[in-house]
C-alpha cells in the first residue's frame, strides 16, 4: 500500500522549514530548514534604506525560497514520490502583513516602489506602528464600542489595522499602490491554490474579526480615517476560512516550483503558535498549550465565550471547529535567558561549559537545578520585553531583586525561570478568575524538551502536571494535520482536525508533576511577585515609564 | 640637615602596610605591604575547628608581623636610619576586638584555648553577634536611655559590646579567661609602647563612649546581663586618649622587633578611615571625606552637636581634636562593582578587556563613559550588603530594575555606580536636614584614583564639587601625621593635628565639578532611587527581609 504523507510547512521569524508527516501514524519522516537570506529587516532594506525604530520587515522572496528549497529537500530525504503527498498545511508568524497589487504581486517587488519600506511585508514583531495602536484603542473607547474587550481592552501595535493605517499615515502613495493587504501566511496559501482563503485564526486574533461579531463596523473604521471606512471588502478581503478548511488545491506552478503535482489539497493558513494545539495532541477544553521559545504563547480552548481582563483575545473555531480559543502570552522568555548567558553570564561559567562541553545554558541548568525554591533569595519580574498579557503594557521592563555579594549566576539563572514561570500563573489565575478553568498544561517550542528544570519549575510555580509534546516541531506538525484535514478522509486524511490530531499527535512518557512542597514555598514566592507585579505594573510606581521616556529622551 | 621621618602603620582587612613619610613634606618615601598568612579567618581556624555563619577572625601574629616585616623594608627601601624615625603612627580596622591574659597576651596563643573560637579577635566584620545587638537595642529602648540617638537610633553587630556579649553568651569559661578585652589597634599600641592607651576615637564610634557623655551606666550594662554591670572599668579599660596624643614611646622589645630605636613618640590608635580625614588634607567643618574602597565610609568634623537620623555616630574629638566627628558608611562599593565583574560581567568583556590589556573593570568604565545619564534606563538600589546610614537595616539587598533585551553590561555596570553614588546623596541630604551642611567633598581609598568616571558620577549626582587625596594610602598617611603629633614639636613633629595635616597632606591637581545639565537628570533619577528606597527600605514592602528568611530557611 501507498504512504500517505501531509507537509506541514513553517514559516518563522528567521527562517522557514518543511515537515513531511505520516498521515497514518502522525510519524515525523523528514524535515529540512532554510534560513531566509534577508532574515529580519530592521535596520536597512536590502537595498541599504534607513529604516526608523522598531521597524522589523521581511522578504517575500525569502518565503517563496523556502518552499522552493525545503519541500523537494524533505522529498528526497523522505525517498517520498509525488504522489504520495495528500495535502499540504502552512503556518506562519502573523500579523505579518504585506501589501500586493492587483495580481498579488508584493509591492517591494515593483522596482518603484522597492526603495519604499512601506512596501514590504511588516513582520509581527514590527512595532513602528505604535501611535496608531493607540490611536485606535482611543478612538474605540470612544465610540463606546465594545470589540476590544474579546482583546484584553487594548490595540497591538502588532495587529494588522494599525499596521495598515501606518502605511497611510506615513506613505499614502504606497497605500493607494495597495490592491490589497494581505497575511504572509494568507499570501503563501494563495500563491500554493491561486486564491486568497483568508483565515479564521490570523483575522480572528490579529484583525478585530468574530466568528459571531464579524469586523469593526465601516463607522468605527471610518473614525479611525476616511479612507479606511471601506477597507474591509475592499483592500482587505472579508472572505474569511474556518481553521482545518480546504483553501484550494496546488496549482502547476505552485507544484512546479517544489517538485509536486498539482490538484493536492492545501488547507487554510494557521498562525503558527496555534498550529501547535493540535500538533501537541490537545482537543479538548481546560488544556492549556504552552509555545516556549524565544517567547511563550498560551492557547486554550474552551466551551465558554468570555472576557477575561489582559487577556490577547479569543475567537470562535480560531484554533479548533467548536471551541473559543483563547491566546495570551509572554513576550520574552527564552529571549531573557539568552540576554543573560550572552550579556550576563561570567567567564566562568562560560570557561567551565567549554571544558565539560556543554552549551552554558546546559552548565547553569545544571548548577540551578541543585538550588532549592527560594533559596537564591532571588525575585524577578520578567519583563524584558514588556507585559503582554494581563498589564498589557509594552513600557514595562525587567527587575531583579535580593542580590547580595553571594549571590552566584545560577542563582540570577534561576530565578528568571521562577520569573517567567510566575508571570505563566498570573495569566492561568487571569483565565479561573474569569471562570475559564485550566486543569493541566502541554508544553511544546524549542525550550521544554531540553530544559528539564525549567518544566520541573513551571509545574511546582502553577500546581499543575506539566506535559510536553513529543514533537520538537508541533507548529509544523500541526501545520501537517491541517494538511491532512484539507484533504479530507476521501483524500486519504482525516475528516476533522480532532481526529487527526488524535491519530498524529502524541506526548513524552515523561510528565512533571508538581511538588506540593515546593509548589507551597512558590505560592509565598508568588505573593510577592504578584505584589511587585501590581506596584510597578498597574501605576502605583511608574518608574519603569518614566526611565524609559528618559532613555528614550 | 638630618632628615625626619613618620612611620605610620595601617592594619587593613587582609594585610598590613607601612608607610615612610617625610615629616617636614608630607612625601610617602617608601611603603610594604604584608598579606595576613592567616587573612580572614571566616570558614575554620587555622586548627580546622570550623566557624559559625557571619564569623569572622583575625590571626594577632599576623599583626606582629607586619610589624617585623613591612617596617625594616621601609627602612631599607628609604636608606633611612633609625634615628630619623621621630613617630609613630597605627591605624587599625575597628571594631576589631580581641581578648587579652593579664600580661596583654592574646588568648589564642594559649594551647589550652587555642581550639576556641571566642578566643580569637573578632574581625570588624564578625556579624554573629546580631542577636546581641538587638537585645542590646531593646534593651537601651526600654530603659530609655538617648545614648543610641548618637549612634543613629540602633546597636550595631560590628560594634564592641555585642561581640564581648557574644563571648559571654556563648562560651563563659574564655570570657572568665579573658582579664581584658582589648581593640586590635590599642593592642598594636601597648605592644609598641608596653601600655595601654585607648583611642577615644575607636571608644567613641564603636564601645558607646562619648567625651560629654562618657560610657554608658553601669546600670544600662547590668540590664544586658549582670556581669557586663562592671565590665567598663575592668575588663574593658576606661583610660580613653584623644585622638593626636601621645601614648607612650617604643619599647626596647618593640623596638628590636622592627629595627627602630626605643624611645620613639607612639601616638594614640585610629580607625583607618578616620585617619584618612588629616590623610586627605581635611581640618575644617563643611568637608565631607569619603574613604572609598570595598566599601565607603562618609566622616565629616562639625562644630555642631546633632543627632542625625540614622547616622552611625558622632564623637566629639573622635576624628580632630576641637570638632564633633560624624560617621557614615555605604557597607558595599567596590565590593559591588568587583561582584559584577566577577559574577556578571560576560565573557566579551573578559576577551575584549585582555585583547587590550585593560582591566575588565577599566573596559566597563572607558564604554559606560559613552553613557549619558539616564541613557541606560536602569535604576539601582546599593545594598548588596544590606544598608549602614539612615535606613541601618543589614537585611536589605540589591536591586536593579529597567532591564530590557538589549541592555548592555556597561549601562549595568554604570547603574551599579550611580546607585552607590545616590547612596551618597541620601546620606548627604540627612546630614543637612539635620543641619549638619556639607559643601565640598574629598574623595581618598582604593577607587577615586583610578576611577575617574565615578569620580564625575559623584560629583553629578551629589551636585558638588569632588576633591581627590594625592595620597594613595590616605589613612597611612593620617596614621603617620599622627605619630608626628605624637612626637610634637619638640620632638620634630607638629604640636597639632591641624598643622600636621597642613604640612603633610595634600590634593590631586585634578577636581570634578559638577555639571548643571548631568546633575539635573541625576536628580530626576535621585526622586525615583528614593522612591524605591523608602518603598524597600521603610517596610511598605518588606520582600527582602521576607526573601532573606527563606533563603536561610
Amino acid at each position: 500500500m501507498t504512504k500517505r504523507y501531509a507537509l506541514g510547512i513553517d514559516f518563522g521569524t528567521e527562517s522557514g522549514r518543511a515537515l513531511l508527516v505520516d498521515v497514518e501514524t502522525g510519524e515525523e519522516i523528514a524535515t529540512h530548514v532554510h534560513a531566509y537570506a534577508n532574515g529580519v529587516l530592521d535596520e536597512t532594506l536590502p537595498g541599504g534604506e534607513a529604516l526608523g525604530p522598531d521597524w522589523a520587515l521581511q522578504d517575500p522572496n525569502d518565503w517563496l525560497e523556502t518552499l522552493r528549497v525545503t519541500v523537494p529537500a524533505v522529498m528526497k530525504a523522505a525517498g517520498a514520490s509525488a504522489d504520495e503527498i495528500i495535502g499540504i498545511g502552512v503556518d506562519f508568524t502573523s500579523c505579518t502583513v504585506l501589501p500586493v497589487d492587483a495580481n498579488g504581486e508584493p509591492l517591494c517587488n515593483d522596482p518603484a516602489l522597492r526603495k519604499r519600506p512601506h512596501a514590504w511585508p511588516k513582520l509581527w514583531k514590527h512595532h513602528a506602528a505604535q501611535p496608531e495602536a493607540d490611536k485606535i484603542t482611543q478612538a474605540i473607547r470612544d465610540a463606546g464600542d465594545p470589540i476590544l474587550e474579546r482583546y484584553g481592552g487594548k490595540m497591538s501595535s502588532e495587529w494588522i489595522f494599525p499596521k495598515i493605517w501606518q502605511v497611510l499615515d506615513e506613505d499614502e502613495s504606497t497605500f493607494d499602490a495597495a490592491a490589497r493587504f494581505i497575511e504572509g501566511g494568507d499570501w503563501i496559501v494563495e500563491k500554493l491554490c491561486g486564491q486568497e482563503a483568508r483565515s479564521a485564526c490570523m483575522a480572528g486574533y490579529k484583525g478585530m474579526w468574530g466568528g459571531d461579531e464579524g469586523f469593526p463596523s465601516k463607522d468605527l473604521l471610518a473614525r479611525l480615517h476616511p479612507r479606511l471606512g471601506d477597507l474591509v471588502g475592499t483592500k482587505l478581503s472579508n472572505d474569511i476560512r474556518p481553521l482545518g478548511g480546504k483553501a484550494g488545491e496546488l496549482t502547476e506552478e505552485a507544484a512546479a516550483l517544489m517538485g509536486l503535482k498539482p490538484g493536492v489539497a492545501v488547507g487554510v493558513a494557521v498562525i503558527d503558535a496555534h498550529a501547535a494545539v493540535p500538533g501537541a495532541s490537545v482537543t479538548q477544553s481546560g488544556r492549556m498549550v504552552m509555545v516556549m521559545g524565544t517567547s511563550t504563547c498560551h492557547m486554550l480552548l474552551s466551551e465558554k465565550k468570555i472576557n477575561v481582563p489582559g487577556i490577547c483575545g479569543y475567537v470562535k473555531d480560531g484554533i479548533l471547529p467548536g471551541f473559543y480559543g483563547y491566546e495570551a502570552g509572554q513576550p520574552a522568555v527564552g529571549d531573557i535567558f539568552a540576554w543573560y548567558v550572552e550579556h550576563c553570564a561570567p567567564r566562568s561559567v562560560h570557561e567551565e561549559a567549554a571544558s565539560r562541553g556543554v552549551s552554558p545554558h546546559q552548565l547553569l541548568e545544571e548548577r540551578a537545578a541543585a538550588l532549592k525554591p527560594g533559596q537564591s533569595g532571588l525575585i524577578a519580574l520578567d519583563w524584558w520585553n514588556g507585559n503582554r498579557s494581563v498589564l498589557v503594557d509594552a513600557e514595562l521592563s525587567g527587575l531583579i531583586l535580593g542580590m547580595t555579594l553571594t549571590t552566584r549566576p545560577e542563582e540570577i539563572y534561576r530565578a528568571l525561570i521562577e520569573a517567567t514561570a510566575f508571570g505563566t500563573r498570573r495569566i492561568i489565575e487571569a483565565f479561573e478568575e474569569s471562570g475559564v478553568p485550566i486543569a493541566e498544561i502541554y508544553a511544546c517550542g524549542g525550550l521544554p524538551q531540553r530544559n528539564r528544570m525549567m518544566m520541573r519549575i513551571y509545574a511546582d510555580v502553577t500546581g499543575r502536571p506539566f506535559y510536553v509534546a513529543a514533537s520538537q516541531q508541533a507548529s509544523g506538525l500541526g501545520a501537517a494535520i491541517l494538511g491532512a484535514v484539507a484533504a479530507g478522509k476521501a483524500g486519504g486524511g482525516y475528516d476533522s482536525p480532532t481526529e487527526a490530531a488524535q491519530k498524529m499527535a502524541r506526548l513524552l512518557d515523561e510528565t512533571y508533576q508538581p511538588s506540593a512542597e515546593a509548589h507551597k514555598t512558590y505560592s509565598a514566592l508568588y505573593q510577592e511577585y504578584l505584589a511587585l507585579h501590581d506596584y510597578f505594573g498597574q501605576g502605583e510606581n511608574n518608574v519603569m515609564k518614566r526611565l524609559r521616556a528618559m532613555k528614550h529622551a
